[in-house]
């Protein structure tokens, strides 16, 4: 294949809105499967079925990777920039968890991958923004990070902690713990969901920065 | 009638002090009646009394968008920009409510046409920013947002949530949310209310944003 | 007296470091002996002495007030800008307290009494700012706030609410408060504290809106 | 030794990366030993033991202090502008201790002369922000207040505080505090804990206009 071939089927699989939403329905369909797998009683089928069509996502993910690594001109600066994706698409199935019995770290790993994926959301909304409003960018990053960090805080808090009883909950707490509300119904109790916790106070300061400097940017532009 | 006419009575009728008092004391009104019918124990006789009061509320809201319509030079941009005043004036009466038995979503419905009302007030408040100062009108979209955001939340959280005890409780609730203290000594607990909760916290994190970039507007133009 | 001799002698009280450090001291005072009073289980004898001091204060922002009021150029202008010095020197004793009877009302009164002197805290810092930094101007401000939040909040809440054993209680609450951070240890339970918490919030959004302003300005300034 | 030499050796102290990491290692084991003997049911022996190296650490910043004020070319500004690494070489022992019995006071120095060595950490991150970012900078900072809040904290709460079980508890509290989240799981209830709570929550405001100021600073460089 020529560099000039190469780049341009990149580019379709990087542009192509189909090819994006298709990435994006993935993204969420695991966002799904691990919330559903963790808060009801399964079968010990139903949760092969769930593990089987979770390893065709990670090996759409790595197709998707490996394309991209193949296509791009300079692979060293691709793997650099896309290396959350390869995350995205560690094949672990329902039998290596339980040969491995090392059931937290596993799950820790699972929402990494997960997180990996949801990351392309907000990739997908990067270019977009390039040609569109800073406001649908910023507001693409904030509903990713605060869905990132309920799916992950739903992993490590549902189970031990007797507040979160569905994703709703996990939901909810993300976004009272971004814009920094801070209720107190509902907070982590393992250390892993106030790493989680932390992450997102921090991010939700930068989201109020980021707020004010749009806002005061827009009254500097329009008054003069 | 002439289009000059027709303008400048549609100018009167949106400009006139005195009709956008009445429509601000009108959409005031219709808060009250449902507060009152929410949180007393009301006689059969008194809520027809109350669904009477709220089908005249309805009715004029109706006028007041027909008339309109029917003045405005083009009904489809003006259909566009005022489509909420429709919603302001869906006349469900009592009679109706019974025989549908759908009651939460009729609420919802209520709700909604409460906050469509309410929406006048900012709007009112957008047109006097036109020729005032730029702090009345944050002041006015603030407390829109916040009667709103009380109002929907005494309609689904009184009842179901024990420390919501008078409608008093929602507007101290909306301020403490808005304003992202968030003691946490009243928390939505359906999921319609933490719906209204969401809505509320990011609004705050737009008034922090705006009141800073106001703030920093008035330091970059006072100095130089 | 001629014009001239006036303005110096207004200029004096109002500018003198000593004059203000006394009223200053004087508002702190007043401070005190309230929290005192609310506080402590006093006997009629110590009521009455507190009550006397409290009306010779009064009586010496009286005083101040009616000098300002006979030495300025313009008695109107002078009212309109000075009026809340008149609250700040109603002289109401104790005993009138007594045949009153409308207790609550009248702690009210004497909690906007005191507010109205802790009100000269902030003119002198507003002074002292026309010479010196920005910072030491929202400091004062920001000190003088939280201060006549604290007793406010510790007038209507010492009693009521099993949380507010002591003054610093009521401190702590209102910089938790004016912060924005809102822990839910203290909250009010009151109606007049609920108020009192609304205003310290919209204060807390503007005082991080204008230390974001502050801030936004320094790298503007600093930077090219 | 000439002026040159003086200069060059106190500029090589105080550039030099190993030396720097030494120091922050110091004030890092400084905390680590605090937390230790706070935290643990220890033998005499220990605690003995802990005081020695302790001891150490104090002799070692005592003679850090020295040297610069010895090589420094004004030693009055070299007071002026390090007086904090004197209290952080204040030589107290466990036998002090027992002699003095006024344990609370003493308590307190500690978390002083610590505090005074976590600054060492800010003082360093200064020097790197002149040649590197400034986002770089404002994290260290952050991270030096929260770390000093958090060992604080943990100093005059772990004990009389239920909810303070060990030192990541006090870290927890330290960035919900410092976010202005507050969610109320961890809260101080000795007046010296709120304090420091009180200058956490100033902080944080100063965080969140800080990061504003940056990101609006960001928008305007950016754009035009």
């Amino acid at each position: 294949m020529t560099l000039e071939r190469r780049r341009n089927i990149l580019k379709y699989l990087r542009e192509n809105l189909w090819v994006n939403l298709a990435i994006i329905g993935l993204a969420l369909l695991s966002v799904g499967l691990l919330v559903y797998e963790l808060s009801a009683d399964l079968l010990i089928e139903q949760v092969a079925f769930i593990h089987t069509l979770d390893l065709i996502i990670a090996m759409i993910f790595l197709l998707d990777f490996g394309a991209g690594l193949y296509l791009s001109e300079s692979r060293k600066i691709y793997f650099k920039q896309n290396w959350p994706d390869l995350l995205a698409s560690i094949p672990i199935t329902g039998g290596i968890y339980r040969s491995f019995r090392v059931l937290r770290l596993l799950r820790l790993i699972r929402v990494v991958r997960i997180i990996a994926r949801i990351r392309r959301v907000a990739v997908v909304a990067d270019k977009i923004a390039d040609n569109s409003s800073k406001y649908i960018y910023i507001a693409s990053i904030t509903a990713t990070v605060i869905l990132a960090g309920a799916v992950s805080f739903f992993s490590v808090e549902f189970g031990p902690n007797p507040n979160v009883a569905n994703f709703f909950d996990a939901v909810w707490w993300a976004v009272v713990t971004a814009t920094t509300v801070g209720y107190g119904d509902i907070f982590p109790i393992t250390w892993e969901g106030r790493l989680i916790g932390m992450v997102l106070m921090f991010f939700g300061i930068g989201l109020v920065g980021t707020t004010a400097g749009l806002v005061g940017n827009h009254f500097l532009n329009r008054r003069p």
